[in-house]
């Protein structure tokens, strides 16, 4: 019992999930390739991460493996050979998946290939072209004004050839085969909220998950975006089988508020355990619908699996200017929010680990909790929240209702309602329901 | 598919709906009579109706269908033999099936047999007696005020005898059986809003039906309120058990914003759709709860039958001072609020006719759809809510869903959900479910 | 048909309640013992009771009835010999349950058994200790402070023996061997509000029932708050089974609106009725959630029995500052208060009474109701209340909706659905459904 004091015992400052977004920062990352296999390497270092290499042209539903693609060196050199454009200096500057190109061609030809922010004038795109072919240069507006005629060399030196997709996974087996799912998608270049605030709180999340004892199985997954939560799924139906609980984690470092978007049954445990938590959290927060765009939710929320997996951000993509630029660096995300993250994740788990349902087993009446020491307070002698929540546990374990419908019903937290069940349990007041779980969604 | 596209594309403007409300203002209408069939006659003009005549005295449920009445001319003469209230000026002068009467009587015996409207001493009231043999005049407060007194002469050269209820009936057949019912009263003299405007509408939409392949069968009646809707359901229990969906119709000619009452069962997919439409439709709407005063929805929604009809006004009668006296006139109405009404009909059908199932062919992660070229607008390279709408049709065709639920849950309009699905389906991503409809009321 | 026009037929002022409170107010109650046998006499007095002892000893659950408290005298003398604090003066003067004692001992060692209410310096505070034996005094803050130096003389002359645990209980039979229960505690000593007011308006709610025919069998408990509870329901199992409705009566006497808490099950016919009656009393009313904290219904809401109890009050326990001191005194509760309040439990008992469910004879269509002169208000002609409330009756008289369904869909009063019901079964329109009641809780 009590997964986030166990966390809280420990010193969380969120300067090392700083450091490690920051170490991972340069990396030219994209759906396959070396930039990718750096960055699970490195997550490696930190944690028990098995990886795996699925090749190019593997079917994966209805999707295949794409070739796989890397990158050494690029540039746009002006007539005095001087490098204007440079990979270099940052991996935004490459339309990333950009086929090999070298060449030289006036400025008018050369524009169709460049990418800018007209509405913010000193910031790099992001872009992609992964399954369309194509070539092309980032760089800011500014920039592209100043540009004069005259003939420009172009080298993009990428190699696009048969490879292999790389994803990683962190197995962390508790006593139960049901699983906790923890998705983070690791194919986002320079980007620092885009996704290296997820993939750094997933690692350490990860890192703190394995030094304890754990009700459920949690597997933790550093995939490419949309294919490689494809492939994942596709490859892994033992697995998928055994998913009671899932997050993606996206864009959690950056100093909004949080949003939770809900499952695709919407009213899943893990929708209701994050609620909860983010209704007590003491910061702003929101809880969103789910709808069929966005992250790797798509994919696991897909009809045909429907999963019960909600994705947690605090800003949500798409909705601050900063969002796939070259602005979403290393000073838009903050120690203490990434801190502030993990710790709500350890709240969520924390939850569904200790969510059980017990059985009263002096149902008829209450019983006389003065004789058992059980109706003064711990920390004074005013009949306070603790006894209230005594009262609860006693008044609604019925076997209908789990831990957490208690803590829904009585408004306390899910902490207060766990305690107080703790202390009855041991006084032999409870019993616990074993046998398949009974809350199911949507109960009240 | 596409209703409403059809109907888009031919000319709507109104004028036609309210000459044809003009044209059948002057005959004095009732529940039987020479009136009522003449009406008929004009409407038969334009599509293809059957009349029914059923005998007076026919049981029917609990009622019975009374003598048929008939009037040739009314008025109170003065002492100089002047017609001071003259049926011939206005056939809302007499008492609706006034019996027949001769007589001389000083103005405190007449003033008995007078309506009037204190509260609008210009308009002249509309008074009915059906099933109360009596007699009477309606005339503005004003006249009935310079009365002086001495001996008038009555004359209302009516009859009451044996003869017939009249009713009409327009069957369209669609590809299934099932039927959907419209229903609009004919039974009232010269009153345009109430209910010109809704036999008019209802003649159009049946006119404009006529002319396209349905899915459903439709049947639109033109009945005297309450005892030919009694009558109707009495002499046709085989159609009864083909309803699927209804619609009354009245009151939709004024300036006033929608307002559509719910059927008994409260969220059929009359409602559901009804509600949908009227939310997009950018014009003021209010959806209210079903109360079981009103017009005919009263026989629709007894509990015997408790079928699947609603009714779609403009303003709710009873709750406008027109209502029911001779200011709910021909410029009480207005073409442009006729055609936009007929349109919202139509728009409802639109639902219906394509509120149909669909099962995503791969329901394991997304399609890709951008290898069929999906993936972008057709209306522009944003991603924009063409995708979004593919999107959540792909989601949420999982067999548990029709079109109207996903456009419910998704806030997209229901004919962007319907042409994302089309799309789909053309490029093999859907297939249709047939047998059983599966979307149930109260299925969110 | 219609226990609250009986009512409303009588004089119900109000003073009456009030004195019967008055007359009991200088009796010493506690859990036990012979100021609560003396109550429960007066009680007896005015209705047919039947008074129960339990001997001390007697395990109810998980609860022993504890030994029998009685108090002769109690008081500090000073130094002079005058009795400063003396129980004949007020009863809350004793810590109630205090174990006799008799002793000299100088200020400082008496203030540890002194208790006081720093915040209301003038009003003596109410406390118990039932179940740790221990003794003391309560007195105002005021006369703490006044106190000097010196040795004080302490008296308490009480006895603390095997001995009885008393309770009276008012079985009133109905029709149906169905019940409702009526439940006040009768603990309280010196307190007004808190309970001689519930207990009150229990006995003349009693005794206006006794009076009339019944359809439910009517339990009256007046019992020791807690253990009282506790021990009728381990020693009355049988009678536990016939419970269908219940109320606990506390706190109904002072100036504040209506407080409902609801019963565990939350929806119950009880929580549905009360409801209703409080959103038509025309006076401010609350309804709150159930919790497991509060009077006796937490006994009868345990999850065990999860009787359909609830629990009507004026203002809450504990959210006035006169609760449990003697502030909560004669003044505090008010003869029109109480009056009101009784009326409304009559109130809710005509709703329970007379909640039936009917079955509409002509369910095709509505019955023609102008041919049984029912289309016309008794009240005048305008169409309006009473014939709104036939049709709804009508409308949903289908074996699936009770009176009390039919009258919070229409948003009528009940009475006025009861007693369209009654004219339509006169008229032969409606017949009863007998047989088990179709009413659930949580239907619409």
């Amino acid at each position: 019992m009590g997964l986030l004091k166990e966390f809280d015992k420990g010193q969380h400052a969120g300067n090392d999930l700083h450091s490690f977004a920051a170490e991972l920062y340069p990396i030219c990352r994209s759906i396959t390739g070396n930039g990718l296999r750096r960055t699970l390497t490195m997550i490696q270092n930190r944690i028990p991460l098995q990886i795996f290499e699925v090749p190019s042209g593997t079917q994966v539903f209805d999707w295949t493996v794409p070739k796989e693609w890397n990158i050494r060196d690029a540039y746009i050199k002006d007539t005095s050979g001087n490098r204007i454009v440079d990979f270099q200096q940052c991996n935004l500057h490459v339309l990333n998946y950009s086929v090999p190109v070298r060449a030289a061609m006036p400025l008018a030809e050369l524009k169709s290939h460049l990418f800018t922010l007209p509405e913010h004038p000193d910031w790099i795109p992001y872009r992609t072209s992964y399954y369309k072919p194509d070539w092309g240069f980032c760089l800011s507006h500014k920039q592209m004004l100043g540009l004069t005629d005259g003939i420009y060399e172009v080298c993009i030196d990428s190699t696009l050839e048969d490879g292999h997709l790389t994803y990683g996974e962190c197995y962390l087996p508790g006593k139960s085969k049901a699983e906790v799912l923890i998705s983070a998608h690791v194919c986002h270049p320079s980007l620092a909220n885009d996704n290296l605030s997820g993939l750094a709180v997933a690692t350490f999340l990860a890192q703190f998950l394995s030094k304890h004892d754990l009700r459920y199985s949690y597997r933790v997954l550093f995939i490419p975006g949309t294919i490689g939560a494809i492939t994942w799924l596709a490859q892994n139906s033992e697995a998928v089988c055994h998913i009671r609980h899932g997050l993606v984690l996206t864009g959690i470092g950056d100093s909004g508020g949080f949003h939770y978007k809900r499952s695709r049954c919407g009213n899943a445990e893990i929708d209701r355990a994050t609620a909860h938590v983010l209704g007590h959290c003491g910061e702003p927060s929101e809880v969103l619908e789910f709808s069929p765009y966005g992250y790797d939710e798509r994919q696991y929320c897909s009809p045909g699996f429907n999963l019960s997996v909600g994705c947690l951000m605090r800003s949500v993509w798409g909705t601050f200017p900063e969002y796939h630029t070259s602005a979403d660096n290393l000073d838009f995300i903050q120690p203490r929010q990434l801190a502030r993250s993990l710790r709500l994740c350890v709240s969520i788990f924390d939850v569904l680990e200790d969510n059980r349902s017990y059985l009263n087993q002096n149902p008829y009446c209450e019983p006389q909790l003065g004789k058992r020491n059980l109706y003064r307070s711990t920390g004074g002698d005013s009949f306070d929240k603790e006894i209230t929540a005594r009262l609860w546990v006693l008044n609604l374990s019925d076997g209908e209702h789990s831990l957490l419908d208690i803590a829904e019903r009585s408004g306390l937290t899910f902490a207060a309602i766990r305690d107080a069940a703790g202390l009855l349990y041991e006084n032999g007041l409870l019993t616990e329901i074993t046998g398949p779980r009974i809350s199911t969604p949507g109960r009240k």
